[in-house]
């Protein structure tokens, strides 16, 4: 079985990957990194990955945006929840000090994520931009020189063989990443108990009607069932038109969740359910 | 007078700057090119620009997240409304010919808006991201080589000497970017006529209780006050909370908008009101 995620070895969606097999009946499987999300969702609609883990949400950076168009754009299924406690570590080559270090390299939003750290720390480094966390562990490795540091999690530097100058570099200690778990149907999951606690998600549009938002909030709230996530996207070829991603608590055929989402068919031009999985745990 | 706007000559914000000024009854006024858009509210905090304009969404791309974040931290009145239609050129060195251009240079969304005409019409040239749109034009103007080519806004290709090979060519002629005006304080619009069309933009947070986004909606929905947009970002330092921005129509004195805003404030732990402003057409 294999399961796509996005980045090379050690990256946090791969990360992602153990999280969510490890609160699953999974035993055996191989991770498979992927340059981009799309690839994964296309190897998962295509049937060559059985699952793929997408990055939606980051606690300090919001959203990927991105990646609820591509939900759009393929017809899966979500079948499950990942989250990640990011921690980035300064790491170096063996036998680096602190006063050695003149680059560190990382992802943009790692660099933005380090940046009180960076400059107590290595007042004088330059922060350079890579394309990837993982990756920029595994070039310092490759480069072979002390003056370079790569900002990544401690997995990535074990595999890719620094040393730990600094074990939590982030400015703030807070921060996740939220993934979902997609699949081409929900087979894979039919053994879940009825106690598990269920999110479920869903995409719909409506029309510019006065209120059509609030009328639409309302097919859930007013039957107390909770929202824990909404977010807008641009429908294509019609300037200020909106499609909204939900997610609530419930599973689809819970007897609430099953009349709110009929309620909202007769208010909204569109309703796609992503799916039901069980919630987990930060 | 100041108007502080993102990027250089022929930038999509400063023909933003433009459209603002042409609906308002500023004559004369100096355009000011910042390197970021936090730039521009710096320099509005401090007085050195009277207005800044702000992106805050494309019809096709969706917000731009960032900048709902620098309403949050700087302190600004939101006093003006400018929509510009986004309109890509093929722009060359005079006598280029189709078959002469090798490189595209562009910003990355522009490439990505282009997409389908660079295959029609480019299918051996590479697309090379640029920092700016505008930047790319006086690029291609200053390395003098007909084997690049620059997609920009018409002022751009004029302004940097450049001659049009597509007059459009964005895949998608639907494409326009909005804009909000910020200034310290409302002082320079107190002559706005009272049928002017109004548009208030708000911010507000609140608890993690069942129902409170749709309670929240509900204070403007139960006074038939229609909203035009609504935006999610993260909270700092309190993972899956949100702050909401939220656009409707009317103005802050209006009788039920005061109303539903004092209603909003019974139930949000902070609202903040970012500014009425005369609503613009596309």
């Amino acid at each position: 079985m294999k399961i796509g995620y996005q980045g090379i070895e050690g990256a946090y969606s791969e990360i992602a990957v153990s999280n969510f097999t490890k609160n699953s009946d999974i035993n055996s499987f191989e991770s498979v990194g992927c340059p981009d999300f799309e690839t994964i969702f296309k190897k998962v609609e295509s049937g060559e990955f059985e699952f793929g883990l997408i990055a939606v949400e980051n606690s300090l950076g919001g959203s990927i945006y991105q990646n609820f168009d591509l939900f759009k754009k393929y017809d899966l299924k979500v079948v499950g929840e990942s989250y990640v406690h990011v921690n980035h570590q300064l790491l170096v080559l063996p036998g680096t000090k602190l006063d050695d270090v003149k680059e560190v390299y990382s992802h943009w939003q790692a660099i933005a994520q380090c940046k009180h750290n960076l400059k107590t720390f290595l007042p004088n480094a330059k922060a350079v931009e890579f394309f990837d966390t993982a990756g920029s562990a595994k070039y310092v490795k490759f480069q072979g020189d002390k003056s370079k540091a790569s900002l990544a999690s401690e997995k990535a530097g074990k595999i890719h063989g620094l040393k730990v100058l600094k074990k939590v570099f982030q400015d703030d200690k807070e921060n996740y990443t939220r993934f979902l778990v997609v699949a081409k149907d929900y087979a894979r999951f039919t053994n879940h108990k009825p106690k598990d606690f269920y999110k479920t998600s869903i995409i719909f549009a409506g029309g510019n009607e006065t209120g059509f938002l609030f009328k639409a909030l309302g097919c859930f709230s007013l039957r107390d069932i909770n929202l824990s996530k909404i977010e807008s996207r641009p429908v294509p070829k019609s300037p200020w038109k909106y499609y909204f991603y939900l997610d609530f608590n419930g599973k689809y055929d819970d007897e609430k969740v099953k009349n709110a989402i009929n309620n909202l068919r007769e208010l909204a031009t569109e309703v796609k359910v992503l799916g039901s999985y069980k919630a987990s745990k930060i």
